[in-house]
């Protein structure tokens, strides 16, 4: 029998492996993904995969300007510190306030973020990550963990708005969640306009997607009410959701890129696309909680966690820019300070 | 009598206005600083003075690149959780943790961030402040301050390392804390390199300078057995010191500036200051305890706030450049990994 360990980690793989193909395919002339195997000194490994051109005082002409898809397959020992902050989500992990013990934990998952170049192109970011906790560092199949649960979720992060656009990602999206359940697609598409949203400048980062944690077998905060129609609770059916969550990713953004890729864009509009990214990089550096773990974490792997950052942002003191009324930027700020129902 | 904030208020300003026409005066053909004054809602002013250039695909040939000298005057309440943090340095200030009232403060102070274009010449940071706590919002001139302290610091981010500059930089300030006892700049250089740290990155931020907070008529953590000639402990003699730091503002910079302004450089020079200053951004966003400060209070002015931010910052995945051994990359991130004394 396959432990979800295993079954997770080749699905990650897969699909990596996809969206990879998928985008190279997009700009044949452009250079490929660095493919970045590394190891974990603590345990486990990872594949980083990277687009990025050489730097150039002319820009370059390729579809993408940074993209990372990247997948981890970690093992370790979670410490007291974490451990009381998952049993929140968690009751049924074993907790003594009095223990220095660490306990064994396993985590798998993708994640990625893909800035185009063209402004007219949004950037995506996609997270499906699987959690375990065990007694035992390496449990035989078949036993059960001590607590597991799925996260992840999707958002999109235009610089102009284009309807058809947003409405095509929020529809895709909701279909593979509806299709496991009605609960789910409410519950999470509110939770990631909560997540990605910037208070210093009241405004969202994106136009939202996805966003959910501590799925699991029990009754979850978000969807407290959910019963079994309503939303999976067993491990396989959970696992069956965030696959097809996953698999969603492709034909819910490959083509709005296909479509604004080659869309002629002014200095003007550059401009904004960098302010744009300054933004997105504010939220990751300020707010964003993978982040702000990663960047607390003893030996973890900066270079991955930061690769979400875009390859050039751009601050000015009171831009103008976007406070035009009716201006194409305006457009923007005006749905980013009002998340919309698009699905 | 004039009370020390009116001191100070004058002070600043005055000191504002002389490195913004130093600044200016360097390069007569760039648009002029753009100076703004803005009024504070919940009590005071503030003017910040901007450099910035329009954007450009191709980019523009000024001195300055970014840049914001800027002062503020602000008076208000400050609530409980503030209070308790402040009684850690400041045991005169009155704390009933039952109580949720708020005790007026005053806060002046002068702060600049200058990144100028060419990748030879440093980005420079300099803060000096002064903070009072009141029993009264408007207290009469001659009548004591429940608490106050002065703070602030000099600190020097180059892309390049040239000794020269580095050595009269750190020189500079060092005569102007020496001037005033001589437990000033030990302490104060190493608070700078302690505190300008990227713990992620393992490296400074910078090359140091000063730093130093809470200075007041009390014993300092940083300088516990330093006698009445070892450093400053009346208001009076502190304002002196921090008059003379701010006064070496100029001399400590400008002539750096002046030398390295013009110096020609590449494209792959210019790369390597962007990634230089995505990490300042890192800096800055993740563990600067004043954007924190400011980024999490409500009502916070976010454009003085993130004026420091630079114009354009670059961020690569696993960048090679700085790796290269004893190349001009290297040697900086040599001396940024192990801070030096440089006076």
């Amino acid at each position: 029998m396959t432990t979800m360990r295993d079954r997770v980690a080749e699905y990650i793989t897969g699909l990596q492996d996809k969206i990879v193909t998928a985008l190279e395919s997009l700009d044949p002339n452009a250079p490929p993904f660095v493919r970045d195997q590394w190891e974990r000194e603590q345990g486990g490994y990872g594949i980083s995969c990277v687009f990025s051109t050489p730097y150039s005082s002319t820009p370059a002409t390729t579809v993408l300007e940074k993209a990372g898809v990247n997948i981890s397959v970690i093992h370790g020992a979670l410490p007291p510190a974490a451990i009381k902050q998952m049993r929140v989500e968690h009751a049924s992990i074993p907790y003594d306030p009095d223990s220095q013990a660490a306990l064994p934990f396993f985590a798998a998952g993708i994640s990625l973020v893909i800035h185009p170049r063209n402004p007219h192109a949004p950037t995506v970011h996609a997270n499906y990550r699987y959690f375990e906790i065990s007694d035992t560092a390496n449990p035989l199949p078949g036993s059960a963990p001590i607590a597991w649960w799925f996260g992840g979720g999707s958002d999109l992060t235009p610089s102009y708005l284009y309807e058809d656009d947003v409405t095509h990602f929020h529809r895709t999206i909701k279909a593979a969640c509806d299709a496991h359940g009605a609960a789910l697609h409410p519950a999470f598409k509110k939770w990631c306009d909560e997540y990605f949203f910037i208070p210093h400048r009241k405004e969202a980062r994106g136009l939202g997607g996805l966003f959910f944690d501590d799925l699991c077998d029990t009754v979850h905060a978000r969807m407290p009410d959910a019963d079994a129609t309503a939303r999976p609770y067993t491990a396989d059916d959970i696992f069956a959701f965030v696959r097809r969550a996953g698999d969603a990713f492709i034909p819910s953004y490959i083509p709005i890129l296909e479509r604004r890729m080659h869309t002629p864009y002014t200095d003007a509009q550059r401009r904004w696309q960098l302010l744009r990214r300054g933004r997105y990089v504010e939220f990751n550096l300020v707010y964003d909680r993978g982040t702000k773990f990663g960047l607390m974490t003893p030996g973890a792997r900066i270079e991955s966690i930061l690769m979400s950052l875009p390859e050039t942002a751009r601050w000015e003191y009171m831009s103008e820019v976007g406070t035009e009324e009716s201006s194409e930027e305006a457009k923007l700020v005006e749905v980013l300070r009002k998340p919309k129902e698009w699905a």
